[in-house]
């Protein structure tokens, strides 16, 4: 991959749209397919998925919690639906937000960015909590392998707003400083960079200029959660063609196991969410 | 399981010392035992770890990130070793610092801490970035299994002091308020809770008393990250026998892969540990 993860983001989401299915095989959503919640139906259900969204979208999220509840065999089916995706052009942010002291950080990296991993994917979610400039070796190992990283800075969930919004030593939010950190990271002279951020759209606007962090978005909360096409617009309204990324998990995959229900879902959502963000 | 987590970890800690070994399989230790850094190399170097410290230790954290970067294979070697060392009775601590919303974390819990999972552990560490009322369903299925659940308070790297430190709305700093957080999850009137937090040995004390948490403190940076047991002493001072787990990781492991060399670092490290903290 010579292109670097942004640039190839935007190209995607201009050519397919905004959207993102988050890949989410709860137990709740594998038995309301009338499946049981075993390995085989966890494959059942994301081949399914995958089938039938194949061509109406531009990114995947598989949400890495769900798979890793199964152990060395979830993560089996994990990089079969990883290489079907890869087969298929779609990209793929793997939904792990994994976040350790660097040295640590080196065995995440190797895991979902390096060239010769099993689990490899286009870009992942990295959480800063043991600092920012803990996450180097991933960032670095993004650039050099021409991927990306998300990291959390505002969350979709209420719960997160208590450290989220703490003020650091020189009177910042959190996550104005992890916006901030994003921002220096991305080179200033390139399209858009592959260090992006995860921003609930059920947010109001930080005060961080969203349109200057030069890397993309990552926004969960949109269906389920309750944030609509609108709240991205409005969140992101400043923010280059290209760069805002919704993701819809819950509201889309309810709609299975039925292909054609499920595709269905998918280009609502993808049309809403272009119609909102042009 | 019927007693709970942090009991039995008191009950191991005094019979056995205040260290945890910490498992970190990655590419320059495995290189630096002369091995090939494959799933062959890392199953090598995890159960020969294992079989030399077998005897001498009370507690073992593998570090989840070395076992992931080989993906599922990765995974299977990681239930290999978890199943031997359940087999001798050691205490397991999977060091993965998860953390999500809190449906996700129910996955995650489900992977970690359920009675039928290949990589059930007796405690795992979690990240409160998105929220301490996030890891509710972690909490709730630690208790209900008799597992525990060390949180991230304020980690021994530097790095992470910006956010760890950072103030919340109400005037306290990010880790005492996870730290709080923590002691009121920890039931009044048993002996230790399952509950715990992770709080490095390379930090001053912080303003939260830590003899109050009614839970265990994991306890990382000793060895080659530059604390000592004598840091460890000060810190955690007024702290009750057998709810302080040193972990030391590369100060030992680099004395492989000669067994011997292996256990006698391992059982240094456990007198020293002992020595200090009684």
């Amino acid at each position: 991959m010579t292109e670097g993860f942004g640039d190839r983001l935007q190209q995607h989401l201009r050519e397919r749209g905004p959207l993102c299915v988050g890949i989410d095989p709860s137990r709740s959503l594998i038995e309301s397919w009338g499946r049981h919640d075993t390995v085989e139906g966890l494959e059942f259900f994301c081949l399914a998925v995958l089938e039938a969204i194949i061509d109406t979208v531009a990114v995947i999220k598989p949400q890495v919690a769900f798979f890793e509840r199964f152990g060395s065999q979830g993560y089996r089916v994990l990089e079969r639906v990883m290489s079907e995706a890869r087969d298929a052009d779609l990209l793929i942010i793997a939904d792990a937000k994994r976040g350790d002291v660097d040295t640590t950080n080196d065995g995440y990296a190797e895991a979902w960015l390096s060239e010769g991993s099993p689990l490899r994917a286009d870009a992942m979610t990295v959480s800063p909590y043991l600092g920012f400039e803990s996450l180097a070796p991933i960032l670095h190992l993004a650039r050099a392998t021409g991927r990306g990283v998300f990291v959390l800075a505002a969350t979709s969930n209420v719960e997160g707003r208590v450290i989220q919004s703490a003020r650091t030593q020189d009177g910042r939010s959190v996550e104005s400083f992890v916006l901030e950190e994003i921002r220096r990271c991305n080179q200033p002279d390139e399209g858009l960079g592959p260090f992006g951020a995860v921003l609930g759209a059920t947010r109001d606007r930080p005060q961080f200029a969203l349109e200057t962090l030069k890397g993309p978005y990552l926004v969960p909360g949109v269906g389920s959660q309750g944030g609509t096409p609108e709240n991205v617009a409005r969140v992101f309204e400043r923010c280059p063609e290209g760069s805002v990324l919704a993701s819809v998990s819950r509201a889309i995959l309810q709609a299975g196991p039925e292909r054609s229900s499920l595709r269905d879902a998918a280009r609502r959502w993808r049309d809403d969410l272009a119609h909102a963000l042009t």
